[in-house]
């Protein structure tokens, strides 16, 4: 590793334009990709995303931009995909370069739909990309805050951490405070699961929940989540660490966040079709209820998982939410 | 136990006020102490507590109110304390029936200042009440959500299982749910704690840090708060159910907490002296930041408390608030 890595950053929405921004602090070049040709002039033009965290504003010396993920996927060795997972499979079909080389960075929000895969196990296992050679970003981190420079924390997670602390290290500053982990399943889980969990939280909200329930709700939450990952991936973690309870709280207390929202519009009595509709998106944490939900399903001992299932209910089952939440009640503690 | 037990709430705040609404669903017969001699004769005359929570419409017949500490110490068999435990000592002072023979319980959140000591261990060396017979009540709930009747949850702990499962029955009702609990200096500890954090989340927020931080804060306020409390009394207990996390969260994330309030004010510039004279009351968590200090002062392998120890600068050594939170944000993870 003599000359130093190039990074690119594949996606535009607000998560990827905040990693840039992390980048663009550490590196002379980061490569940026994103579909949109307009956003790309845009950013040339104006210095900063039309579309999110347009407050923040990028020297675009420092940026080499591009509408081709071949392109940008030969250009850098590390690459950092920021692509919400319903659109991974679209994107990376794209794809015709070799990338066993790289290393490849998820910051991708959930499970991809199209292989029930973590992001993670879809580059190794469709890609062939070693798990030395894989590593995930968490937070607890809203991209807004760290447009306001606001001081956040991430982890990140990779089997070899010699990887994990370079990588950390260029996404580092005075706002940004990093630490490694070794756990890359157990954080990607944790980074799927709490989409799931932000959901349940916007359904109570919407059914008139109040505070005390959602702290009960996010007690069992956690204690859920540690359940569920233990089971798919057992390894000494603290659950609590911030990577995974910090990034459950961040979301599901945010009422920014688009999962919760999506929850509280269905326990206002939307349905599932009317608040996509509405939200003009579809939550990360839809699909993840139904990825979670299989993945229980196919183990022979069941974990015990309430929450998710009650969730899993009334988006896929048309169970109606308040019943469904009022025998959720009964379940916690 | 043939004849039913009487209960009596002692104390007239928000969450004495709540306690006595739980009760009288349940019970034929409520006893309610108050000191003030107005607060008194406002419920008998209309029905509800002036002060606080005043929506809540009680049937007097249902309830025995009295001014006299000792009447109502004599009267129940079952006492509830819901004192501010800066006002613990000088309430008690008054009492001077013998009550070695009743069932304690305490819903007093913090130590008492003279003696150092948790209210249920307060009971026990200096009323000679055995520790079967001292219960704690333990949250997470406001007490203006169960004027409310939005679901609450309560966790009852008692070293004989029989009276925290026969009082949780007692406060039981359609919106309040209980568990019982075998840890009862672990919640008391934990109900201590809480509102150091909230005040160093209420910090937090004066300083301007935003909500990234903010879960961060937390997810490591619950890892101290396991520490802590596993030093001042080890047993089996998972930190994350809602007596120790939940509680942590309701009080840690809401706005209307006076202890989030008081850490604000600090963080904005106040001087200690004059956010207490501006709140015209003294938060919970400023004594208990004492206390939890000297507790771990007093042990000769000091368990390592980032949190707590910045608190206590600020409030007990004058140190700036901005630059202890600078220092802390490198201590946490």
């Amino acid at each position: 590793m003599d000359k130093p890595l190039k990074y690119a950053v594949f996606g535009a929405g607000s998560w990827a334009t905040a990693i840039v921004k992390m980048l663009s602090e550490n590196l002379e070049e980061v490569g940026w990709y994103m579909r949109s040709v307009y956003t790309k002039e845009h950013i040339l033009k104006e210095y900063h995303n039309p579309s999110y965290l347009s407050s923040v504003e990028f020297k675009v010396d420092q940026l080499k931009l591009s509408n081709d993920i071949n392109e940008m996927a030969t250009y850098a060795d590390v690459l950092i995909f920021v692509i919400p997972s319903a659109f991974m499979h679209s994107e990376l079909e794209k794809l015709t370069v070799d990338i066993t080389g790289k290393i490849v960075v998820s910051a991708v929000k959930g499970i991809i739909p199209e292989s029930g895969l973590l992001v993670g196990e879809h580059f190794h296992d469709i890609y062939n990309i070693p798990f030395e050679n894989i590593a995930v970003i968490a937070g607890p981190c809203h991209a807004e805050e760290v447009a306001l420079e606001r001081l956040s924390y991430l982890t990140i997670s990779c089997a070899d951490a010699n990887k994990a602390k370079a990588i950390a290290k260029n996404l580092s500053s005075d706002y940004i405070k990093t630490k490694i982990s070794d756990d890359i399943i157990g954080t990607e889980y944790a980074v799927m699961l709490k989409n799931i969990y932000a959901i349940a939280a916007g359904i109570a909200h919407g059914l008139g929940y109040g505070d005390n329930f959602q702290s009960v709700l996010m007690s069992n939450a956690i204690r859920e989540m540690k359940r569920f990952i233990k089971k798919m991936h057992k390894m000494k973690r603290n659950i609590n660490n911030s990577a995974y309870l910090g990034d459950l709280l961040v979301t599901g207390y945010s009422v920014f966040s688009r999962n919760r929202m999506f929850g509280n519009m269905i326990g206002k009595g939307y349905t599932v079709k009317s608040a996509m509709m509405e939200m003009n998106m579809v939550a990360e944490g839809y699909y993840a209820t139904k990825s979670a939900h299989l993945l229980n399903e196919k183990n022979k001992k069941k974990t015990r998982l309430p929450i998710i299932n009650a969730v899993y209910d009334i988006l896929y089952d048309g169970k109606d939410a308040k019943k469904v939440f009022k025998k959720l009640t009964e379940k916690l503690d």
